[in-house]
């Protein structure tokens, strides 16, 4: 297991408050349950902690593969910090660990390893070998441990629970847009710029290659208004996601033209949001024509983008 | 059902925060739900409300009777609303109620009278109908009622839970010190000076009869020293409780000294604390050795209520 000691921990303090998850994507559920993990520290004099899973288990498990995370342990990390806990614990998900029954778990983790004096999780919470342990395994053992514990509902938006899985879903479908509601903020990338010969920059305008991380869901194919982030500064962009034939087969290209941005960007890393799906990926009977619907793009992304950028 | 507003009661607020049960006593492990309630409600910006029976179901089902509660309506609602509680809920334990399913109890009383957002509880809670309602049965239902729970262990106290049950023998078997520690407080009683021959007033040391409600436990026969509150000043005071016949059969007598205090009382309401256990009843031969031993029990109240008087 691996501690990471963000900003605000105190070795002083009396003992944790936990949660334990895999909290990808950190969505509005998530940051309830953070919100009051926070809460709960601060009135009680504890260090908070989120104790989650170097790779995700499904990872491990081999259950999925490819492009599955919505969040990055560094984005998990960077936004822990911003939400104002105190701890991460990063447990690798070896055997030893898949084998370990609920008690172990919050005995030898929990109790053990962080003093913890006060649990929180989700209502639908499963945990320890084969997800045996509930919130109710936890009610029934709370006076023996000395453990107060505090149950978040799933949160609803338009009647939908909001879980990663319907994130990852909405994102693979191109609904950027629910995807960002149920976030609590636009689906990000970041991505390095890698050589490319894009067909907007030979219809004139200049565009950059990205290479993202294999790990993180991407958008479908298409046409996206994009903020993206160049050392700090945010500008509009359009960005198109599409497939092209290279000598390994057939890969995913990410085009973005970062309007009214100019400069070689060869090597930087680039800050991707993406706030909204424009269209499909369409083909063209002429150059003239595809110029013209790319011209159409951004100005519908600079008027989409606006207020942000 | 009576619903009464303390003050610090807003109409204007989205919703409570609640927790339901006797609180009688409202000691430390009451108090340990009461806070959580409290900063909830303040947090998230909703009232807090104390949802209780207008009398014990104990009392209403006649498993219990005469001196049995710790603290009556109205010390309950004035340490309520020392605690910072917005509403305290009167439910009347009648055969409807006490027929009610877990579900009916959370959907017709919580949810639909008070909009509760967030629940409260013991770990041990039970409630609804023969106690089938617990923990495990509002965590499968949060999602469903869009409602959050926190769940506090019995608060310990030298390895024993703090419980009613346990406080109250406590108090019966005079042990009115352990009853401070599990309560919090000095266990109290008002009471009205009414008409009796006390044996101190007739060795010289005038002394006030007192009655006390019906329904509170009162203390094993003995002495003991007591703080007595008099028109909002506490004095010292010196309290034999025994057994006298009367004409209607042995009654218990309340009989109290107030040191250094002096007027008369008949007719007065006078608050009581119980501090310390200082003897049992005993028979003396002679009314002098009496004396001396009252003028031992006068100078050991006074050293041991020094700092409160």
């Amino acid at each position: 297991m691996r501690v990471v000691e963000l900003s605000r921990f105190r070795k002083s303090k009396a003992g944790c408050c936990a949660t334990v998850g895999n909290f990808d994507g950190l969505h509005i559920g998530h940051r309830a349950i953070i919100t009051e993990l926070r809460r709960i520290a601060e009135v009680h004099g504890l260090n908070s902690v989120l104790v989650t899973f170097s790779l995700h288990p499904r990872l491990v498990m081999g259950k999925e593969e490819g492009d599955f995370l919505l969040t990055t342990l560094e984005e998990k990390k960077r936004m822990l910090q911003e939400l104002g806990t105190d701890l991460l614990a990063l447990v690798d998900f070896t055997p030893k660990v898949q084998d370990m029954s609920p008690e172990e778990f919050v005995e030898e983790i929990l109790i053990k390893e962080f003093n913890v004096r006060w649990l929180v999780a989700g209502s639908n919470h499963r945990f320890g070998k084969g997800g045996s342990g509930d919130i109710c395994f936890l009610a029934g053992r709370l006076e023996e441990w000395g453990l107060c514990l505090s149950v978040i509902p799933p949160v609803q938006v338009n009647g939908l629970a909001v879980n990663s899985t319907r994130i990852r879903k909405f994102i693979k479908d191109g609904d950027v847009e629910n995807a960002r509601t149920f976030l609590g903020y636009p689906y990000r990338m970041e991505g390095v710029v890698v050589k490319g010969e894009g067909i907007g920059s030979r219809l004139g305008f200049s565009t950059a290659n990205l290479s993202f991380p294999e790990n993180k869901v991407k958008p479908k194919d298409g046409v996206y208004a994009v903020k993206v982030n160049v050392e700090g500064q945010d500008w509009p962009g359009v960005m198109n996601i599409g497939r092209r034939p290279t000598i390994r087969g057939q890969e995913r290209s990410f085009e973005v033209h970062i309007i009214d941005f100019q400069g070689d960007l060869y090597g930087n890393t680039l800050g991707v949001e993406f706030h909204k799906r424009l269209r499909d990926e369409m083909r063209y009977e002429s150059e003239e024509e595809l110029s013209e619907q790319i011209k159409r793009d951004i100005q519908e992304a600079r008027r989409s983008l606006q207020p942000l950028c």
